[in-house]
């Protein structure tokens, strides 16, 4: 059997994620792209994906693996698959990995990134892929902030309670506050993320860019250990996992 | 009266183009412009667009003009329109200018830009903004074939025919192509356009990019004055009016 890693870009915008729910028959990015396979090889193919990406986020460089004992080639694999997905979901690349590889117990960190436009007025042409945010922002004060963060800590304040999680500790490789002209990128790297991670601490760094929290806060908040204590949830259409690290 | 100078920006994807066809229901930019306004001002306002974009093209600073005998002052202008606006249109600016202001008479050249992107496999981001072009491209091919038709030229062939027309000269202030990435852009600046100018300009120089034209074909396809010597007329979506100079 080989097994085959592929790459994969889509706009999460008219998805319910990579996963459906459980039950559920919601168009997932994960079952369109099953589904893609098994017109190609003719047979039903299970795709592991690195992990989840919640309903409306987007993927630059999603993984994710399968096995077959098709010999076709990769670049047919790829053209093939991108024959019949939707024009918002591309296979970037697809190849031939070790036999023992898995796209989500392999994964040894991931990137997001969250862009927030910071104008006057929204822009039609970023609507799906940025958060509006026309009041003026501290980018000096959210860095400040995003510093206390960095590292390994209890980040049970940063997370949306759903099943029955136990372990809250998250160690935060990198957390990088960049300015393009009216775009602000917050770029998030972890071994691990909870549910809703990224999008609540980014939540919590527009407050501290507004002045409605002071960086420090952000110490009080991780002690807290208390998802009230910090910012709110910001949507999902600015996320996109950028990268994922084996 | 006061006169009114609009700066906007839109996704032109769902729209049939600034203006609707005389006598057809179609969805125009103008149109729905025109609608806002009349919600905003409570009664019939004309807007005065600098000119036409095509069905699907965008803008990224399209200018147009109205007069008002109202006082509301310009930022709220700009905020109710926009209130009342859906999500792929944007009023980036209102300001007020000289009574004789024209968007259309007034404006000295236009400056278009169209997106090609240059990678093995399409983008879900970009879907909506560019052309996929997967094949090689000799950018240093298509300059120098873009520099035989900077300046004044009788550009017949590069003008898809409609309604009589008599005047073919034009002249082309500036034909720039960068590439940054995966993106090609071609940048044009003219004082006037004929119909589908850009887009037929465009389509030749990539056949020149590909190999199929050489450089030195472009003195014969303007001499020619022939629409068929010419490349095929690339797809709207990836065309977009940057700027208005008046």
């Amino acid at each position: 059997m080989r097994n085959i890693k592929l790459t994969i870009e889509y706009d999460g915008t008219d998805y319910c994620g990579w996963q459906a729910q459980n039950g559920t028959r919601a168009r997932s990015i994960q079952r369109v792209i099953e589904q893609a396979l098994t017109k190609v090889f003719q047979k039903k193919i299970s795709l592991i994906g690195s992990g989840r990406t919640d309903s409306g986020v987007h993927a630059s460089n999603q993984t994710a693996n399968f096995k077959t004992d098709s010999h076709l080639p990769l670049t047919r694999i790829r053209s093939a698959l991108n024959s019949y997905l939707p024009q918002d979901i591309v296979i970037k690349k697809a190849e031939q990995v070790d036999e023992d590889f898995h796209a989500r117990f392999g994964a040894k960190s991931k990137v997001y990134r969250y862009s927030v436009l910071n104008a006057p007025v929204p822009s039609p042409f970023n609507r799906r892929y940025s958060l509006f945010a026309p009041y003026p922002l501290d980018i000096e004060k959210m860095k400040k902030a995003a510093a206390y963060l960095q590292g390994r800590h209890n980040v049970r304040s940063f997370h949306r309670a759903r099943g029955k999680q136990k372990n809250f500790v998250r160690t935060i490789k990198k957390l990088k506050i960049t300015r393009k002209n009216e775009l602000i990128f917050f770029e998030i790297e972890a071994e691990g993320f909870l549910y809703h991670m990224v999008r609540i601490i980014v939540g919590t760094l527009l407050e501290v860019g507004r002045g409605r929290f002071g960086p420090g806060y952000l110490k009080e908040i991780l002690k807290g250990k208390n998802r009230k204590l910090a910012g709110p949830t910001v949507p999902s259409r600015g996320l996109c996992l950028m990268r994922v690290k084996y």
